[in-house]
């Protein structure tokens, strides 16, 4: 296949163009350098000490044997991608070049419209420059299962079908988003879902679940190859942000009560199932929805996990709920489906354990790393508009 | 009541203005005079022979003994919208103030992502405001029942209840909307109802039908208090469009099969309709739709209460069904709830005959004008990205 990849300097970007090549596949990419001044920005920085570009290049050069070829530029900027798709004539687009932060978008109101400007104008534009240059490509985009929030009835792949005043249709799910971020996800949803309908374009709209891990197989032991893992407030996954925490000896902690359940998959799983989605392609004007996430958790659960791997690996850990920053359910029911991935083929690979054992251990390396911005662990952009440092728990109850 | 107008210049903002005005409430506005931009783009102009803002504000004062309180300025920037709120400390905030044509959104993908961005950037500009001056005001947004969509079950006002597999929930109801300015309300109405819930602010969304008519009463006989009428394809709505073209002896022109059916109200009653929901603000924290229209009726049986009532009026009509330049149902089951806003006491006050009546006097003086533009009644701006003027079927079937 010949795969563009939109946001290719960042996490999933820079692994699932190596886990392409790795597999013969033709890359192409682009990125504006955008989540490398975000981290910046909020003083933060990946744990792993991840290489420029041109550094990235020659690596990736050197260990799969093809170019990737890469240009600098912004996806709100037309002609760029208009340009980029007219030369280099993509069968798939994966479209990971979006701002991905819930606490970022919720900074103040400059960060809440630059967020959602940039996240829907690149979608756009995508969708257009598609149109215009290859209406036949498949367009796979990066959801969020944070589309869906948590409604008090069962989650299914995007549409459901539902019996209403003894009539029955098959609809969207209704989308309940918690961050301006979040909403811009919903907001791609309904106009990549308008695109495929009007101009026939087909798209798989990914929900995905909350990644983690510092790396794929296919990055060996060249460390220039290492994707970013970032451990702060705005950009650390929660389960990333724990592993991190366990290094250096800083509590574990979940926000709030910690009851909160989200779905999970390690980022080897979802190189995967990105891929199995892309060697799959939906019909001439089909939009569909996968749910991508390997199993569902709390918070709570997932500190424990990380903290028994981390004690069989000699660290010590305690964990420490924080008060919650964000306005979310702590109590709540959430039963998604998972099935389409499944039905293609998608196998989970790992148990996460031996995915944390594999993510600490790289960790350990760059403990100082984290040392060095262990004060952005925890957060202080509170969804009330307000910044102030989120107290543990136990202080707040004493 | 102290009332803010996003949008004051335009055709619902204009009147609300001196609806209000006439019944004794505070009024201030902002407006950038897009509106006038994008009609003289798109080389057509309003029937009515509107005048520049300060003739206009003279005879506001003239007429209603009060200032409106009147600054021109951009509502994507932040600072306006404070500053104003700031100096007016509005008790309710009207958002009128958006690209309101599906056409002119489709033009192409400038047209598209400056809708998108101006609408949302706006609404969210406007949210963050009120948070910070005035967390108590009601925000009375201007929607669409073009965001539902036509789907094969009743629609609700905003959420349903449903059963899915053996659970309950009650949920914002699917939103299917057909172009892209249709979905910039639909990104508005998630992005309101998620700043209600985090920030306890307090809105009520307007899924408005298509709005019809040249005046209200307290316009009288004073042509400076004529608000704006446009009949071109992108600003022109159905019905305004066929009293047009009634005016000059145009074939009334359905789009397509015509048996879209949609929801309609004369100005009139959107002047009361809004009112009323002004008066009567959602609890803290609560967003709320209302689905505001006086009956449905198919686009065709539209254009056979327009003919009849032109030939009362001495005027020579036939109609001619257009190619549909739009990718919509045109056979569709189509029944909305319209109960919130009756329960409130909203009292439907004219027939559509005897609106159309009025619409029609009133244009038969601006009849020169009408002709000068007669070009712009003929859609050009198709759903598939291209331009191409629509044939009467008559012809293409010929």
């Amino acid at each position: 296949m010949r795969v563009f990849i939109a946001g290719v300097d960042g996490y999933l970007g820079w692994s699932l163009a190596q886990y392409l090549a790795y597999r013969g596949h033709e890359v192409a990419g682009g990125d504006l350098f955008f989540r490398r001044q975000w981290v910046e920005e909020i003083e933060a920085q990946s744990a792993t000490p991840i290489r420029p570009m041109d550094e990235r290049l020659v690596a990736f050069k050197e260990n799969f044997g093809q170019e990737l070829v890469f240009k600098k530029g912004d996806l709100r900027d037309y002609d760029f991608v208009l340009k980029f798709f007219n030369f280099f004539q993509p069968e798939v687009i994966v479209h990971l070049g979006e701002m991905p932060s819930a606490p970022y978008s919720m900074i103040d109101v400059h960060h809440c419209a630059f967020t959602q400007t940039n996240n829907i104008v690149g979608t756009l534009n995508i969708l257009y420059a598609m149109k215009e240059v290859c209406p036949q490509a498949h367009l796979v985009k990066l959801g969020t299962m944070g589309e869906y929030g948590t409604p008090n009835i069962d989650i299914p792949e995007g549409f459901f079908t539902i019996e209403y005043r003894s009539r029955t249709d098959t609809l969207p799910f209704p989308r309940q988003a918690g961050s301006w971020y979040h909403q811009t996800k919903v907001h791609d949803s309904h106009n990549i879902m308008f695109a495929c309908k009007i101009w026939g374009l087909k798209s798989t709209d990914i929900m995905q679940g909350v990644v983690f891990g510092t790396r794929i197989d296919e990055m060996r032991d060249d460390e220039r190859l290492l994707t970013r893992f970032d451990f702060d407030q705005c950009f650390g996954t929660v389960l990333n942000r724990y592993c991190a925490e366990a290094v250096i000896g800083h509590p574990l902690s979940p926000y709030g009560a910690g009851h909160q359940k989200r779905g999970f998959l390690p980022l080897r799983d979802s190189m995967q199932c990105l891929t199995i989605a892309m060697s799959n392609p939906p019909k001439e004007g089909e939009y569909r929805v996968f749910n991508q996430f390997e199993e569902v958790y709390s918070v709570t659960e997932l500190a424990e996990k990380v903290a028994k791997v981390a004690v069989e690996l000699g660290l010590k850990v305690n964990t420490s709920n924080l008060e919650n920053p964000r306005k979310e359910a702590e109590e709540h029911y959430y039963n998604p489906d998972h099935n389409h991935l499944l039905n293609l083929g998608y196998k989970p690979t790992h148990d996460v354990e031996q995915e944390l054992r594999i993510t600490l251990k790289d960790l350990i390396q760059y403990k100082s790393r984290i040392e060095e911005k262990k004060e952005t662990l925890i957060p202080d952009i509170r969804w009330d508009g307000t910044r102030r440092k989120s107290r543990f728990l136990i202080e707040v109850n004493r």
